[in-house]
């Protein structure tokens, strides 16, 4: 009975944040500039709504009740681990005094605005102060948090990404990875110095690379009939598992960032397509976390796309979208070259830039400092010679001085997304242990692949990840999919592979 | 104190209210069809929320004490004014039992849904008992809102649409019209047979319809930085006066649907964009009714867009667009044939295909079926020959036995929207009454059209219409406008004038 109430009463939130999602998308996607800030307002209300849904003084009683239920068996394991996370849900939205939480989005928004500028000018002096109180106010809500969460106060603030992580893991398996990159970096730079490659030369006209686009989303399993592709200034997956909005931008002088976009959301886009219908209103059926989905979009743009296989099936469908460019320089557009050209690495001291092996080595460098900065061990004045020592250590560049593509160059900080960042690469690790692991289990995926045909990755992709959404922690789903914890071998093995075994 | 309350409540009821207009249009423009089941489950729930914070229980309270204060002459007349309407919107909101509310959206949806399929099939026998069903509540529905906002119950329906509105009224001026019409018909189609006028031959690309649209939206006053234009299967102005979304559809076989069709979503738009910002977020705010919108957007199409002023300065851009057409058929495209191709009267039976002469026929019969269906002296059963009878009268047209292009046609009945058709007529004399009174005012209204040039006449509306929103009940609004009531004067004026008098 308890259980039914908080069913009823999530299934709302959700329908609730189903119009939040198509409200986000449409502002990045269709709203004129001038009406964001009536927007704000709105999408702000119906944010306190949701929130007071979720801090509903009934609801403390429902689960207690309905943990009762549970302890005599009356739940089914589905029922159980939805009522784990509503406890999660609940818990993070009351732990926070709504005086806190005001103070911070008030310090986030100011600090971001002033970011926007202050970055392009290099000006560390006038930013520090500003991200100094959001770091304040956010290791005051990381203590709340962690203590009604009963985890660390970064764990507390890592948990809205991934939850239940914890960094322990990640500190570990981050550790492995600053023993294993920068020699391998070394080494590919040296390999990668003796290939040859050509460049495809456009103009790549907008409208051939959106059709090669949505062509490619479909081979890749993007269901049309329930979402869409547009455009959007930064790419992104947005909407609802019915209705999955994708977007990218288009570069009329260079078609692959544009379409290994599309096909980096396609890979979010699937997993949200994926997740089960009949749980779609509760929180045991939402995606599980931020490793988990970045997972699925690295495990579709760098294990699949940027690979021969995929490009041996790509690279005529490619040349067939832009047959002048092909027929000009018909060795652009052949899947070795393509391969190549996707995996150049080089050391730069832009992240967004990054390629698949250099890109970890700035997650490992902004989780060390964001940790630190929550745990109290660094204060935001000594960022900027962290920074610098960090990339010197990791990617043998100086960064001093240069704030604007150094320790100023991402918006999570401003912005106050402290736990966020160690997610890009633990998808990555994800991504290339569930690849391992499919074509393991079906040992025809890559030739597949090479033939345009993802059925059966897809497959067990739904089978092990997809049709699971929050019913098992992300631990849980890693082992019964993988057989073994999360940990970087298989990412270790795949760059090692990629990059300096393959012709 | 209890009014800022109110404020703070109805505030925050215009912020969903923003939220499920921007759903609303994404439904209608973007969304796939296979998402709208999902998308029906979060709008409901959205409306429910609006609906709990309109019924909530401590707004009497908050009302009685309000209404106190005004007593005192603590309110100015702008907040009197939103608290007449905060009462007026509580009111309706709390008259009916959510028992009947939720087995009349039953009723409705059942009914709606299978007319689409009956009437393709002329099926009156299957349509009619679904029907009788929407009626019975309704009429059920009608009485439980005339006791609370105690007018009767027809015009309880009305004021949903036309807040305030009588029945009475709306009975005088459209008997004037019934006698007016028949004659005038019959005059006009004599008159014009003797006009010859060429009819443009596309193609008539869609990107070129388009961007002609765009262009004169924004000669007619239409602010791009606040809006957009997209298309739909049916045109409509939606959005929020901060982000106004209008949309249209192309024919290339006749850029004049699509683009009247955006000229009058236009004048919807440029009503909606005209709201005062600082009330925008309360009751008072809001657009004061349908025939004042129906009159903008009439106003903008019949009065101006297809008047050879207009035309006069449009036909050249028209010509524009379409340069091979143009120069294939040059008489095609002179203002005096477009005008005469714009005003082409002729009977039929379908009313969305009327043109602005037999319009107000299809209007009068269907406004006098439903008064008598809601007041109980008119049973479903006797609906086909009334309307074969009303036919013939006003038309002089015989429908017997056509229910689907008769009784059946219009989506209005089977969805429960009783009290909405009189304001189409009602806005094409008020279209009429307020051009009249803004030409008085300004004289060189008629002539600054022909230059293309729209800032007298949407001061004047600014001023005397859009600024006010709901701080004046129609009545009170069209008599400060226009110096008179509304009534069908200027309307038979603008009728002769146009389709008699003009060469």
């Amino acid at each position: 009975m308890s259980f039914s109430q908080l069913e009823s009463q999530f299934r709302r939130i959700a329908h609730l944040e189903h119009v939040a999602a198509i409200l986000s998308w449409d502002e990045a996607v269709m709203m004129p500039e001038a009406a964001g800030h009536a927007r704000a307002d709105a999408m702000s209300a119906l944010g306190v709504v949701v929130h007071e849904h979720l801090t509903a003084p009934q609801l403390n009683d429902w689960l207690a009740e309905a943990e009762h239920e549970a302890g005599a068996g009356k739940l089914e394991a589905t029922q159980s681990a939805n009522l784990r996370e509503m406890k999660r849900l609940v818990r993070r939205a009351s732990a926070l005094p709504s005086k806190l939480v005001e103070a911070a989005s008030r310090a986030q928004l100011r600090c971001e605005q002033a970011w926007r500028k202050q970055r392009a000018k290099n000006d560390w002096e006038g930013f520090a102060p500003l991200l100094a109180e959001v770091v304040k106010l956010k290791r005051e809500a990381a203590g709340a948090l962690g203590q009604a969460l009963n985890v660390r106060p970064y764990d507390a603030l890592l948990d809205e990404f991934e939850p239940y992580g914890s960094s322990k893991d990640i500190d570990q398996w981050f550790g492995d990875l600053r023993e294993f990159l920068p020699g391998l970096i070394d080494r590919v730079i040296e390999h990668q110095s003796k290939q040859t490659f050509e460049a495809p030369k456009g103009p790549f006209a907008r409208a051939a690379q959106e059709a090669l686009g949505r062509q490619l989303m479909e081979v890749v399993g993007f269901d049309m009939q329930r979402g869409r592709l547009d455009v959007s200034h930064h790419p992104f997956c947005g909407g609802v598992p019915t209705d999955v909005r994708v977007t990218t931008r288009y570069d009329e002088t260079d078609f692959s960032s544009g379409l290994l976009g599309v096909l980096h959301e396609t890979g979010h886009a699937k997993y949200e397509q994926g997740r089960p219908l009949d749980w779609i209103d509760q929180p045991v059926g939402q995606a599980r976390g931020m490793s988990i989905h970045e997972g699925n979009s690295l495990l579709q743009e760098m294990q699949i796309s940027r690979g021969r296989e995929f490009l041996r099936f790509a690279a005529q469908h490619i040349a067939k979208a832009f047959p002048e460019a092909a027929s000009a320089q018909p060795g652009a557009f052949t899947a070795d070259n393509l391969a190549r050209l996707f995996t150049r690495v080089q050391r730069g001291k832009i992240r967004v830039g990054a390629d698949e092996v250099t890109y970890p080595c700035h997650v490992l460098l902004r989780y060390d400092l964001e940790r630190d900065l929550i745990g109290g061990k660094l204060e935001v004045s000594d960022i900027p010679d962290a920074w610098d020592a960090g990339m010197k250590e990791l990617l043998n560049i100086s960064t001093a001085g240069d704030y604007r593509d150094g320790c100023m160059q991402d918006v999570h900080w401003p912005s106050g997304a402290f736990g966020y960042f160690p997610t890009y690469t633990l998808g990555a690790m994800t991504a290339a242990q569930l690849y391992a692991a499919a074509v393991r289990a079906q040992p025809s995926i890559p030739n597949d692949i090479a033939q345009g045909n993802f059925s059966a990755i897809n497959a067990w992709l739904k089978e092990s990840i997809w049709s699971k959404a929050s019913s098992l922690t992300t631990g849980e789903l890693m082992e019964q999919a993988t057989g073994k914890p999360l940990d970087p071998t298989d990412f270790k093995r795949h760059l090692e592979h990629r990059y300096l075994e393959e012709v």
